[in-house]
């Protein structure tokens, strides 16, 4: 017979109509004299009835029902006696007069049930077992609709869908390259795109002046926080731009989707903050504002006080910060100050200054550093108030960025500041063109080599590259980095510049990106774009801990999938052919035989 | 300034408005003491006026500009003195006071133009120039709109759009895969997948019920007959469905794309042909019924005729089969039936047999063997009137209906019997589930080894697996196979069965797909599904040659990519991180050092 309805859609007005339904069996009870199924598809679940009055035969074979046997049922929709108000089909029962087994199951590994608390590793192994859990079935629909939100508004403002290759030419020290060795010829390699960066910008020099893809990527680094070896993006590029087009039509992008996944309407133009302040309100290029805890430049409060470590630090060029974590005092024990201490450290901070403002007075070790009128206008600035517990940290400036930053996260989840279904979209523009590399002593690009200069910021790229700032911007919501982009450079000459800044001799140029620089001899747009994480957007959308929930067969840390066992051994042939053999390397040895 | 519309949108409603166009040159006339430029965006071209009683500096400029700069000009919109029928944009043009030219251009080494007739090699090596031929744009927008409408319509009939893995396990002897080596698991590779389908598989396991992704897949093969080591696959799987399903919704699905790209409505439901009938009637698995040429069955009226090679045919259980080259014995010579009798050869048919039915009479070398009434009977077979040419070929039956079904395609295009714009799709059903394999003595999986068999052909599996027939099913439009799928087997013990008929021990089919049979024993429900190739699809839509053109990066027979120089050879520090190293076989070398 054919399915007439899901499981998961039958309501009153179904009540009467005969039905045919096939799914898995949830759980099965006799009660009564009767059988009762719950029965299971994508949409929900039914109570199917089982009824010797009904059917003997039905109910004998309803009897050998076991947790996960595939099964269809035929029956009569009814009005349930007693209502269970915790399911939308809980109005109703199918009251079966034919059953048929489909297929059986043997005892499942996992529960299937949201509460299952299987350990991710098992999860994993028995993926096909745990995507049949309804929030997991919810996630992965949720990321569809996603996608299908992004695609369906990218093509109304006239973005073109393209595919680039996913066999492209390796970059010489590309470290982070997936290479695939080529049959064909041989000794040669592929490399697996870490962005469709150079192809996307190929296009706009085709003159295709609005492209979009959602496209795996590949980057062979270590998997520590959260990230997979494939990751999806969301991949944008516009010609004929500048920076406040592009994320204008982006912006409008993410409320659409925000307003059709989660109802959620966010308020457009999102806030721009510059890079510089960004940094120095939050400590962090990517803050979450949902919740306050700003941090506060002391250093003209603090030049003359006793305390060698603040005036030491404003005396060698670095700063003095502090955040009033208003009210704290009676939530943060000294105790918890002391851990907040050793938290900053790992930041790079040598420790933690703190004052807190109780009903009996100051309480603080660095009090006595302070005068009367200092500490006056300490306060003051920090607008510190009984109940707070004002900290500082003072160092090198990134080092107090770093460290305040976390601090601020930290302190928001202990204090449970961080409001729940709020979304804060935030623009962080007018980045730093370049990042020095103090190992190397060389400056590298803070996005990527292809990211123009501000117009006026150029002549910096030979004289002061470390001032020079990006046409670039980053979107962040609640604390992450969910896209980024920029307005690309489209002069070969400005390219040049860059490239040399870069440390790049003109060889290793042509010979990293030769046929960009290539194609922008012959009449290149201005162009720019963004690219999101599609992982890490589903992530937050979807209120989960890891990108992992929103992947269907996601890899584990050590890039392995438990469920298909990739990767595995090939057989020498196979390897002959492409030309390539394994060659274990000394310290893998050594490794291999410790173990 | 931004730019105010496309070039190729202005109409008459435009006149009297002023616009802000960016583009390329695409010519440059100085007429009358004007100068005219064509000016091109994705959109098409607009003509600007460059007159110095508007705007001597804009003028002077214009003199300067030359082909694929890129230009923003700014003017007010006219009606043109002699109108241009033959473009959209023809009876304006754009008096410009301002003109910036924002990029120049090298002169470019292929002409951007559709008429341009660069080879292939440089065309794709320019691709970034070949991309901006309206017609290349207009082929990457009618695969962008392909995909959004397959899309829109799956969405709304309920399918989710899935990712699956790009990484995943190579199949042991998988002399197709792609490999690619993990670095955190030394001596491990990865493969990149030739189809989801074991992934899509585990959906439906997962109980997502309907699938789809349009997706990458990659397939290391000899790049003769029009493929690319990557290719673009709508995949789709649906549970608890019958062929008759899978095929319904899918026609209707190409229907709409049909419609929405190329205004044609294919009439539904496509006609569907037994691949019994489709050999028998066409000599093809994927027959091209745009024109009849149909083979006929001459068996029993051959049998006792004198031509010794029928004869034998008959009694070596081979095949005798025709086909009339209806009115075609004014168009084919002698010499050109002789040139079918080579080509035929070349598909194994030891020669063409003919008879040429003129006003003269009966024209055949093989007429002496047939007596008055034989020849009678073979003509009332055949249907043969004055003006036909009938052919026949005699053999074993493989390589008549791959001759005659061959020999009809080329007859078709030799007398243009093929009508244009006419779209014929078909289903071929109840494939064989087995194809014999001369060379190993064995059964291989006709379409692949997760096939369902009949249900009434099971139990054929052990004893008969040449008879077998399978539930599965091609689409073809045209003659060209577009898609191809089935119902996949459920249970586990069919599929034990299955791997047994083709010869794998259990060992060996635990290793090859040990993580689906597992999957397998938890509640798997009945399903199948289809993979179109996009490409395939999309050049037939655009009427183009050969993938390659709807293709907007793609590989070389030698799969290079001779734009990007992909592949290439990467650094000995590479490979030792990823514990592999090159080893040139011996016979590469030799043929390194010959060349």
């Amino acid at each position: 017979m054919k399915r007439t309805h899901y499981c998961g859609v039958l309501r009153d007005e179904h009540i009467g109509s005969r039905v045919v339904l096939k799914g898995w069996v949830q759980r099965k009870r006799n009660l009564g004299g009767l059988i009762f199924v719950d029965l299971r598809d994508r949409e929900g679940i039914a109570q199917i009835v089982f009824d010797t009055a009904v059917s003997q035969e039905a109910f004998d074979l309803a009897e050998t029902l076991r947790g996960e046997f595939v099964i269809e049922v035929e029956g009569v929709v009814r009005l349930r006696e007693s209502i269970n108000t915790t399911i939308p089909t809980g109005r109703i029962e199918v009251f079966a007069d034919q059953l048929v087994v489909i297929n059986e199951s043997e005892i499942p590994p996992i529960h299937v049930q949201d509460d299952d608390d299987a350990g991710e590793r098992l999860r994993l192994k028995y993926r096909y077992l745990d995507l049949r859990k309804p929030k997991m079935q919810q996630k992965l629909r949720l990321r569809s609709k996603v996608t299908q939100v992004v695609r369906n508004f990218l093509e109304q403002e006239g973005f073109i869908d393209f595919e680039t290759p996913m066999l492209t030419k390796p970059t010489p020290e590309g470290a982070r390259d997936y290479l695939v060795p080529s049959r064909v010829n041989p000794g040669k390699f592929y490399a697996l795109p870490q962005s469709p960066q150079l192809f996307k910008q190929i296009l706009m020099v085709s003159g295709f002046d609005k492209y979009y893809q959602i496209t795996k990527c590949f980057r062979d680094e270590d998997l520590r926080a959260d990230r997979q070896p494939e990751f999806t993006q969301i991949d944008i590029e516009m010609s004929f731009v500048e920076p406040e087009d592009v994320m204008e039509v982006n912006e409008r992008m993410l409320a659409k989707v925000f307003e059709e996944t989660l109802g959620v309407r966010p308020a457009l133009p999102f806030p721009r903050l510059s890079f510089d302040e960004a940094m120095t309100r939050y400590g962090s290029d990517k803050p979450d504002t949902r919740y306050e805890l700003e941090l506060v430049y002391l250093n003209e409060i603090v030049a003359d006080c006793g305390f060698k470590v603040f005036t030491d630090a404003v005396s060698k060029e670095g700063d003095v910060r502090g955040i009033n974590l208003k009210g704290a005092s009676d939530h943060i024990s000294r105790k918890e100050i002391d851990k907040l201490g050793e938290f900053v450290k790992t930041y790079g901070a040598k420790g933690l200054a703190w004052i807190r403002l109780t009903a009996e007075g100051i309480n603080s070790p660095i009090a006595k550093f302070f005068t009367e009128d200092q500490m006056a206008a300490l306060l003051e600035k920090m607008q510190g108030e009984m109940g707070d517990i004002l900290v500082f940290v003072a160092d090198k400036p990134q080092v107090v960025f770093d460290s305040l930053g976390a601090l601020r996260q930290e302190v928001a989840k202990k204090l449970n500041l961080i409001p729940k279904d709020v979304y804060n979209f935030l623009w962080v523009t007018d980045f730093p063109l370049f990042e020095y590399d103090e190992e190397t002593g060389r400056f590298v690009a803070k996005h990527h080599p292809f990211t123009s200069p501000r117009d006026e910021d150029i002549e910096l790229l030979g004289s002061d590259p470390g001032a020079a700032r990006a046409k670039a911007y980053d979107i962040v919501l609640n604390g992450f980095e969910i896209g980024g982009g920029s307005i690309r450079i489209h002069k070969p000459e400005v390219q040049r510049k860059m490239f040399r800044a870069l440390g790049f001799s003109d060889e290793k140029a042509q010979e990293k990106f030769g046929f960009l620089l290539e194609a922008f001899k012959y009449g290149t747009p201005p162009h720019g774009g963004i690219a999101f994480g599609l992982d890490r957007l589903v992530m937050l959308i979807t209120g989960s801990d890891n990108i992992r929930e929103v992947i269907a067969f996601p890899k584990t840390q050590n890039a392995s999938c438990l469920m298909s066992e990739a990767p595995s051994w090939v057989d020498e042939d196979q390897l002959e052919e492409l030309s390539v053999q394994v060659k274990l390397t000394e310290a893998v040895v050594a490794e291999e035989t410790e173990v």
